[in-house]
């Protein structure tokens, strides 16, 4: 488990972004916003007679792309578009490619694309198929419902990615995430132009890939939930047609618990072993020291290597604690007579056996920060779960980076602090552009200690997409209002491909409710915010095995409808009637609430936050008298509602009161009335 | 298509049911309730440990059957249960089957089982794997959230279904519908005990399923969506795993134009031969006079047989007009000489033709009413849209027979419409116990003239559940509020299978709103029904090229909203203060709305519906100032409130106000004041 230093990431805030970029031209919908566009006049009305032609090299992966596109097409706009695919130049649709596609998508691959629309047809030009990918991923975006009906407006888009590897990571180790999510997140994933899918498939509380070779690692490693080789293909095809490449991480030495029940010889401690379900980091780790390890590993990697085409396999190799090679006497007298003075000598032996492996079998080596050492390839890659920091120094060193620290979903992070996260900012800012041509990218990970596939979609998206648009956008695309109204669009998107991220807050709290009606808690809920998985161990006791169904874990991680307020009420001379009658609506919702609280064993914990909001709700209320009488309050007043707010501040259930800042501005501004 | 007479289905309501019924005993969530039900004391609380012992019989059927059960135990929970399957006699769930189950599951499969659930374990037993899927299902709706948790409680029942044929049938030619919605829909029909998925897999408008011996009649009968051989296996794994059979429909000799462009040779018309997407019937048909007609079904039933397992092959044999047989000199010379007398003399002959076809490669024939001929052997069963007068008729002459009339989702009848259909009514009322005995059940049928994939889940459920319920409980279990309180519950369990009946409205909604606030809309919607597809046909040209995005679309078959308004309204002396809420929610929103309304060019058709919706919930309003100040109103007020309401009724934009009938009531009530 990788976590970043608990630096709040507005630290890391570029101030001076709001000055230059401020409300930006028109960009529609479009999330990542391309590279240059140019609207133009014209608009392409689509109808049931849309169809595309594709006019230079086909390839499978071009039908099946363009076939995608008219299916997502006519979800979108409920015009029952056939799939017509054909060569016909005159199509609405045009996709010439000038270039083949690469066997097996690469790290290079090149994701640029021209798209033009006009009044009669959009032409999409790459020179690869993964381009017209990308500008097909564009189209759906374009697509409005303006004052005349569906529509592309007319527009010129020649468009690039800023960085070439732009990932999402998800852990399917702690928690069980089934095939179909995987695959509707690939949908997502394409749809905002992600373009590595990092797998996190084994790990100390779960080993979730089907080894044929070696099958007691899947049958006791896992809780028998575990992805067969067959799924493994079809994921693979999947991710292929969208132009992702498939990355899997076996963590190795450390984090392998799960290894160790089904193949106990490979171990660093006496066992048995048996799967333990408890969130702490565990000491299991690999014996480097003997021969018949490296003997599995390469039987393994020879498998795991022709499962996933991708030049790059993960290795892990994080958090290494040394504590049972430390226990181990035949490992200590191993390291003496090598003279390795600590465990990382030994992690580095480790890693050059390994590599050696995984070059033997045509595989290129990534891994988490802990990996980098000078007697790596350069041709390794380094994932930074520390910061821009060890970036900087691999890439001093010759080794590419991509950054992962800012962008932990799982710290549930509002999405416009991972969207100020740049890979190539703080150290990495100053390295030469050679350099920095190091730094590949980022990717946004999920770690899924209180997630599970209930809520994994909310977890990730929208938020996910602001983390894409990063990556992909021109560093100066940064203006933070414009990304979220952006996302709101992202948003409905995402629900036709299936995404459950709005839905299942509904579900979750639905079920709370059981028979009752259900409303109050959703007004209820959407002022609440859910603590990050640190600080909800800190009050909780988890385990893998602990429920998520409380409210915490029905609660997204971001509350618009707080956000708004915020926005709103730094305006309060103007939006007064809005904000009372939001105000009212979360005040009074206390009564109608509390009985569901009651009587529920799962809710009762939200009794003292309902009777927070509540009186926050009213003290912003109060404070809007106060500034629309222009009549000053009265100091004691001024000192009980800051004492009500300091106390509001405090987490609850695991949960915050998102409109706390909100409700500060307005008693700030009645505090200065006088 | 079949379309019965327009007849209100609620002159069929046996009115004496409402009498002997009544608020019934506790039943939980449970629908189809079970045969019987015993309470008992004790609750088996659910937690991480929860797991399954297969004491009995084992086989992949139930093993597949519990770790689904494990899965959708944990997602409607949200407890992380892991897949453990064992032969654990002390498990938590045990499973005890006495027989082994059919190599593909037939008519005739054993579904009975019993239930018992105490403080300390779940046992289900049966004679065959399918009754143990049953019993899963029951175990589902079991779970409840109650003061402690998560749990089930004491129990035991005893099950066995009163029909042995429980159908969904859904027309894929028309619209398009992916695989993918096919299979949470198979996910939807088991949780409701659902046993048949008629697959209509072609008609005039498409031909749905990859032919490899024939593949122009996927290539060019459809537009290019059609269903792979692969994509029908999996499905017909996926089903048989939820213990549903799958009867495919080839409908022949007419709804057969989308054969005909690819092998014109055998229509009965000279071509040449398009697809076209109008909605009328068609009158093309298949020349029965032909000898290489029945090579080419021969061949083609041949590769049908082996892709589809069932033991019934549906042939439709519905609506054939007989006009291109009647336009052939070699038809009619053909029918001269074999002495046929009218096209249904031609159509026996081709069926019997057909008959030998389908027995040469092990099937039983199914087909609509229009087959049914004393030349057929016992075994076929005919499919009635037209009520339970052919049954009667089918099963006098000892043919077996199914009901759909009555069960036609596309006619947007009301659940509780459906509920009181019978298969054993009216004219089956009267058969002998050995005539009834040949109505096997009926099935909820789907065309698709107005549905399409964004709206298939809320055309069928939950109305579905209804239909189901009353093909398998006992013909006693007949309580309408009873049937929609628990439906409320399946309505939640079908959201965690992944069906989209709730969720696709809102979503049809806000691609309306845009980016505007869609809560206006939600609103307004809530009060609305859409007008059933004959209606709907005769106000709008359809084709099947008519996009669906308009509200009409967005809008389900059924109000909760208003008919919970109608029952309060019903009891307005102790409901005045909640029905005053509503009435002014839908009064007052008509400022709200319509700015939305007029600048959009698809729904400016609904500005006199928000009118009519405002002005009618006005009139609820004044009625009740006058109900509750016992004050009579003028005559020419309840002149004008009839007139209102009796204009409100109209259909508007295929749309009707469904509050009418309940303020219809405040009204009524209002004038008895005196």
């Amino acid at each position: 488990m990788k976590k970043p230093l608990r630096i709040p990431t507005y630290w890391f805030v570029p101030i001076f972004l709001a000055l230059v970029t401020g409300a930006s031209a028109r960009v529609g919908h479009l999330m990542p916003q391309p590279a240059s566009l140019e609207w133009s006049e014209g608009r392409l009305a689509i109808d049931a007679s849309f169809d595309v032609g594709i006019t230079g090299r086909s390839d499978p992966t071009l039908r099946a792309a363009a076939s995608l596109a008219l299916r997502e097409l006519s979800l979108r706009t409920g015009i029952p578009i056939v799939n017509s695919v054909s060569s016909d130049p005159g199509a609405t649709l045009v996709l010439q490619c000038a270039g083949q596609g690469e066997q097996v998508q690469s790290l290079h691959a090149d994701e640029s694309y021209e798209l033009q629309a006009t009044s009669k047809q959009v032409r999409i030009k790459a020179d690869a198929p993964v381009g017209i990918v990308r500008g097909l991923a564009t189209l759906m975006q374009l697509v409005e419902f303006d004052t005349e009906g569906f529509a592309v407006p007319g527009v010129i888009i020649r468009d690039r990615p800023r960085f070439p590897w732009r990932g999402l990571m998800i852990d399917v180790s702690r928690r069980w995430i089934p095939a179909g999510i995987i695959k509707r997140n690939l949908d997502a994933m394409a749809a905002v132009k992600l373009n590595v899918f990092h797998w996190h498939l084994t790990d100390d509380q779960g080993f979730r890939v089907e080894s044929r070779v070696f099958p007691r690692l899947h049958e006791m490693g896992s809780d028998g939930n575990y992805y067969t080789q067959q799924e493994v293909r079809e994921i693979v095809a999947y991710a292929r047609d969208r132009g992702i490449r498939i990355v899997p991480e076996f963590d190795m030495p450390a984090h392998t618990g799960s290894w160790f029940p089904g193949y106990p010889q490979l171990a660093s401690a006496p066992g048995p072993f048996l799967m333990d379900r408890e969130l702490e980091i565990r000491d299991a780790a690999i014996d480097p020291t003997r021969e018949e390890v490296y003997e599995f590993l390469d039987r393994f990697i020879r498998e795991m290597a022709a499962l996933f085409p991708d030049e790059y396999l993960h290795i892990g190799g994080d958090e290494v604690n040394g504590k049972q090679w430390a226990a181990n006497p035949k490992i200590q007298e191993f390291m003496r007579v090598h003279g390795m003075k600590d465990h990382h000598d030994l992690q580095v032996y480790f890693n050059q056996r390994l590599l050696g492996i995984l070059q033997k079998h045509g595989k290129k080596m990534i891994g988490w920060d802990e990996v980098l050492h000078p007697q790596l390839p350069k041709d390794i890659i380094v994932q930074s779960w520390r910061g821009q920091s060890s970036l900087a120094d691999a890439a001093t060193h010759g080794y590419m980076g991509i950054l992962s620290s800012g962008y932990y979903l799982d710290l549930m992070e509002h999405a416009s602090a991972s969207y100020v996260v740049d890979p190539l900012s703080a150290e990495t800012a100053n390295l030469s552009k050679e350099q920095q041509s190091k730094i590949l990218g980022g990717e946004a990970c999920l770690w899924t200690e209180n997630v599970d596939m209930q809520n994994v979609d909310s977890a990730i998206w929208p938020r996910a997409a602001a983390m894409a648009e990063r990556l992909w956008s021109p560093a100066d695309v940064a203006d933070v209002d414009s990304m979220y109204h952006r996302l709101k669009g992202v948003n409905r998107q995402l629900q036709w491909l299936g995404l459950k991220h709005w839905t299942s807050s509904r579900m979750m709290l639905e079920r709370l409710a059981e028979d009752a009606d259900p409303a109050p808690l959703f007004v209820l809920d959407q002022v609440l915010e859910p603590l990050n998985c640190d600080l909800r161990r800190q009050v909780h006791h988890y385990t893998f095995l602990t429920p998520l169904n409380r409210l915490v874990d029905a609660t997204p991680p971001e509350s618009d409808p707080a956000r708004e307020f915020g926005a709103l009420a730094a305006k309060w001379q103007t939006n007064a009637t809005d904000l009372r009658s939001r105000l009212a609506l979360w005040r009074d919702n206390r009564t109608r609430v509390m009985p569901l609280l009651r009587s529920s064993v799962l809710l009762q914990e939200a009794v003292p936050l309902a009777e927070e909001v509540s009186a926050v709700a009213n003290g912003g209320l109060e404070a809007l008298d106060y500034l629309e009488s222009k009549r000053p309050p009265a100091p004691d007043w001024i000192d009980r509602q800051r004492a009500l707010l300091k106390d509001a501040a405090k987490p609850r259930a695991e949960l915050l009161i998102a409109i706390v800042p909100g409700v500060t501005k307005l008693v700030d501004a009645a505090a200065a009335v006088h």
